[in-house]
């Protein structure tokens, strides 16, 4: 019982030096301290300590130079030649994150680069593991759209890692506020909003509904675009003509209440979504309920994908660059990879949008 | 220039003991011949030959024992235990590539594990680099889809190599004939189309146009079906009936065949295509040319993609199991990791598809 106990012990305090050299609190070259600072400071007797230390050394981690001390040897050895650069996405199958994949593939893996790709799910705890596990490889960047961009973030302390490390990182499709000032490539989401709407109001459209994604910063985005439309156009906006969902009420949420709508008789020309798979999905309903589209109610979508050109009425949607995207992101991340003050010279980049007009509305 | 000639000749004796590492020829504790040797095979001078094994020195991937000579250290430090597998595929984004991608990330990162994705764009000089690029990264094992897996291959000794360094590969989809005794996860493509042939004749088809790819193995194998439906049935084997294409002419070919088909008034009950994504095609040539599915001709697919769900006539298919094909595939290769025999133990699985009856065809 007790040696379990104190292989627990010893191995609790392999863990924290581990984590203090993953997170870039320690770094390679530094003097670790000594036996007896670690042994008062963590309660353990000298001979844990020396056991965590002796195994940290035979993992390769620290190594012991005679008389002077023990040191921090770094994390990997030869990392800066890996030619390996981490790919952490929300989604890896569905919608339009295959073609961003895609398109960062093409071009890292045309300057000999290899990706190690993960995604979070849209989960903010998954994301702290993939983050957590990237910083252990041997990558040289990474490419991360972030997860739930629009909550307060609690994954600051590994980008802070990653900076400790010199390893530069560049935001796709979003970004954390509290991150804004580093290097992205995202979409102007509002202004590709504001074409639609003003669209809508040249074709006569009053009573306009929105279906908006309250969790990343895309949703965020596109509804200022459409609020900011509306007063372009001289409409109003009516926060009761607005349907938010988030990401675990998505497959339930918008036809829940766009049903509830259309039983009330509520008056709409058109029903503005977030993207063209809840435009898709929203077509289904309405088909169901025995609307027509565009007949009695226009829909438009966002991101021009598959979802637009497969519905059996072709959905208007705001051209999403896709594999653009993902091959600006990865030219980016290479420049900063040659240059050694990256930190200092954040590269940002916003892809304009454009509306691309098929079936799904009409003049009313 | 007599130094520029120098530099070529010493490079390329590194370049060639590099290679004959990581093809596995040379091991790690493998004693490399010595500089008098290695000047008389290659025809160089002893001080280049010293200066291409200090440079490999150096790099980390010799060392040399005093008085006794210079050996092989081997490709990466710590192999082991790297916890990142590499995945091959002849696509990324496009049709049910993501899927199967996401049914691998899915097991694997379960497990701990990091996936380095490289795709072919199922061009065999393509797949050839991801070899042998994966071949020189810090890697457990591979999951690989083969490019081009009914020609010839030349990349087998590629295979070779990770046998010789003792890393697991499972191929997914299809194999390479002379690599069939290696594990895999496999479709049943023949039983798919068998089943697809027996629904069209319960439904009184008699003149059935197959449209297949003729390079790769699933295409091979899911024609091999369509021959065999028609003999169980009783109906006749024509090879005026089948339309063969390649991935250089996948685009044109089918479409330019079934037209010219509809043109001479070619008596058709149903079109049996390769996949979704041909049937789609196939469903929108034939509603430009006048003729109606499912009434005047019935069409099928395979693999129960978004193709056949989003088609107007949502299209009869054969299911492939995608993620669960993926998710299989990785969890043979967690197997294979803990079997240190395991390249006498290889480990097939067959994956039985089922039909999937939807409204692209009729009782003729």
């Amino acid at each position: 019982m007790q040696s379990g106990n104190n292989q627990a012990k010893y191995y609790k305090l392999m863990e924290h030096i581990k984590e203090e050299v993953l997170m870039g609190r320690i770094k390679p070259g530094d003097q670790i301290p000594s036996e007896n600072i670690l042994s008062k400071e963590h309660s353990l007797s000298r001979h844990t300590v020396r056991k965590a230390i002796s195994m940290l050394v035979n993992e390769g981690l620290l190594y012991t130079e005679h008389g002077k001390g023990t040191f921090c040897l770094g994390r990997q050895n030869k990392r800066s030649d890996s030619k390996n650069i981490g790919v952490i996405t929300t989604y890896i199958s569905e919608y339009i994150f295959p073609r961003v994949i895609q398109g960062i593939d093409g071009v890292l893996s045309g300057s000999g680069y290899s990706i190690m790709l993960k995604n979070t799910n849209n989960n903010t705890t998954n994301e702290a593991n993939c983050l957590q596990d990237l910083l252990g490889k041997d990558i040289e960047g990474l490419i991360i759209e972030p997860t739930k961009s629009a909550l307060f973030s609690d994954n600051l302390k590994f980008y802070e890692a990653f900076d400790k490390h010199h390893i530069p990182y560049v935001f796709i499709h979003g970004y954390n506020t509290q991150l804004e000032g580093k290097s992205h490539v995202i979409l102007d989401d509002a202004g590709g909003m504001v074409s639609i709407v003003e669209y809508l109001a040249k074709l006569g459209h009053k009573n306009i509904i929105g279906v908006f994604k309250a969790d990343d910063i895309q949703g965020i985005n596109r509804h200022k675009g459409f609020a900011r439309g509306l007063t372009k156009v001289g409409l109003s906006y009516n926060p009761d003509n607005i349907i938010w969902f988030h990401t675990e009420d998505k497959e339930v949420k918008p036809y829940t209440y766009i049903k509830q709508f259309i039983e009330e008789k509520k008056e709409i020309d058109a029903i503005v979504c977030y993207n063209d798979e809840i435009a898709f999905r929203t077509f289904e309903l309405l088909l169901k309920l025995g609307v027509k589209v565009p007949q009695d109610i226009s829909i438009t979508g966002f991101d021009d994908s598959y979802f637009s050109e497969n519905c059996p009425v072709k959905l208007t949607t705001v051209n999403h660059p896709k594999e653009a995207l993902g091959q600006e992101a990865a030219s980016i991340l290479l420049e900063m990879l040659k240059d050694d003050n990256y930190q200092n010279n954040p590269m940002q980049k916003v892809i304009e949008p454009k509306l691309v007009i098929k079936d799904s509305c009409v003049q009313r």
